[in-house]
């Protein structure tokens, strides 16, 4: 059974100020919670129904009613499990191979498809800026599916860190070299930008060369592709 | 002022039965409800707080008040404007070029997105399976950002549509041929399947060359990438 203290504690991890507090972030659903478990992510806790099966002995896990876990999920129909993980100790930003770098990018699915893809396409690191939503975000955790284990994500000041680069620096922008017709070098870092607003000015200035994907035929009124399928695109065309 | 009648109404286009009964859907938001207005799809009714203004000269138009938006709204923070336009007459679904055709999609996200790229990549026909969902739901017009107008939507019975055509078709599965390699007929159909089950055996039946996305590194361990992403690498892939 769980105590209202635990219950008020599952909560406060909705908030990044108690999962910073407590190093510590949720994860909810059977197939996000079993990829956790199998990953090197360490468990702190695992709330299940009667119904949930893992095939490893899980010494943190706690039975819990249906009921109990309507209490403590954020999905209308929750799926058997939440577990609780804690959040791996910061490790020095990797500076070699393709870094893709996030700057303010708001909504939460949009970072956890974009840590699937950096997944997909092998990309080992993940910059985003101090303003990126966090990737601890329940709802990140929940689009990145489990690719959260495999792709290191550090959150740092931006425009200090691209300053110290010495790599290629490319932006994604509206009016840029076309994509499928330039150069690409492998040993370099990728810079997306805000939902609205796209790259800052200040990163912007720091960017050396301006990529885009051309849009086709005759109309182009498209304003923009969102940018969870514009990394698709690009990731795609650097790494074929 | 709005009757309890209006709003009873309004409301109801949330639900697939009563759009097709009317032939009408919703739009919400200034940027989505501007690119129906200025497009060639008919206006039934347009409800604006004072705070909206277009450009053009809109007889449709009826003032409302921020509260009555709110009741009214499918968002937390209603933007402006609600609009109320005709469903198009269908049209007899191109034969010609690249047709981009959905088994059986299930998000209204996923396929806003699918239009938005449709329109990027300047693909004029989507075909959608009876049971993939409707592009006048609400979250679709909102997810597709104005490209709804741009693109040519069917929805068919996708098997029997598939037996009858004549270009090649091509499906989207896990194993396949490499998309970075292969050759690609510009007259043809793309097939992507549902998000949990991809496409199903009926249609799988039907599709005379498979073609996958190859995953990078050696942990493979990322089960699949979304559909929409996986449209736009996809569809990048077959017009660059």
């Amino acid at each position: 059974m769980l105590s209202k203290n635990q219950i008020k504690f599952i909560r406060s991890l909705k908030k990044k100020k108690f999962r910073q507090a407590n190093r510590l972030f949720l994860a909810e659903g059977v197939k996000v919670v079993d990829e956790l478990i199998s990953s090197s992510f360490k468990i702190h806790k695992i709330y299940g129904t009667a119904s949930f099966q893992n095939t490893l002995k899980i010494d943190e896990l706690q039975i819990i009613t249906e009921k109990e876990l309507k209490m403590i999920s954020d999905f209308t129909n929750p799926n058997q499990v939440i577990g609780i993980f804690e959040i791996p100790e910061k490790k020095e930003p990797l500076n070699q191979g393709l870094t893709v770098a996030l700057d303010d990018i708001n909504d939460p699915g949009n970072l956890g498809t974009i840590i699937r893809l950096c997944d997909w396409f092998s990309v080992s690191q993940l910059i985003c800026s101090t303003n990126t939503v966090d990737c601890f975000n329940p709802k990140v955790v929940q689009a990145s599916m489990g690719s959260l284990t495999r792709v290191q994500i550090n959150y740092v000041d931006l425009s200090a860190y691209l300053s110290e680069e010495k790599r290629e620096i490319y932006g994604t922008f509206l009016d840029g070299e076309n994509i499928y017709s330039s150069e690409h070098e492998m040993n370099s870092i990728l810079v997306l930008g805000n939902e609205a607003n796209g790259i800052s000015e200040r990163i912007e200035a720091l960017v050396q060369r301006k990529l885009t994907i051309p849009q086709f035929g005759d109309q182009k009124q498209t304003e923009s592709l969102n940018v969870a399928t514009a990394t698709a695109i690009f990731l795609s065309e650097f790494k074929r």
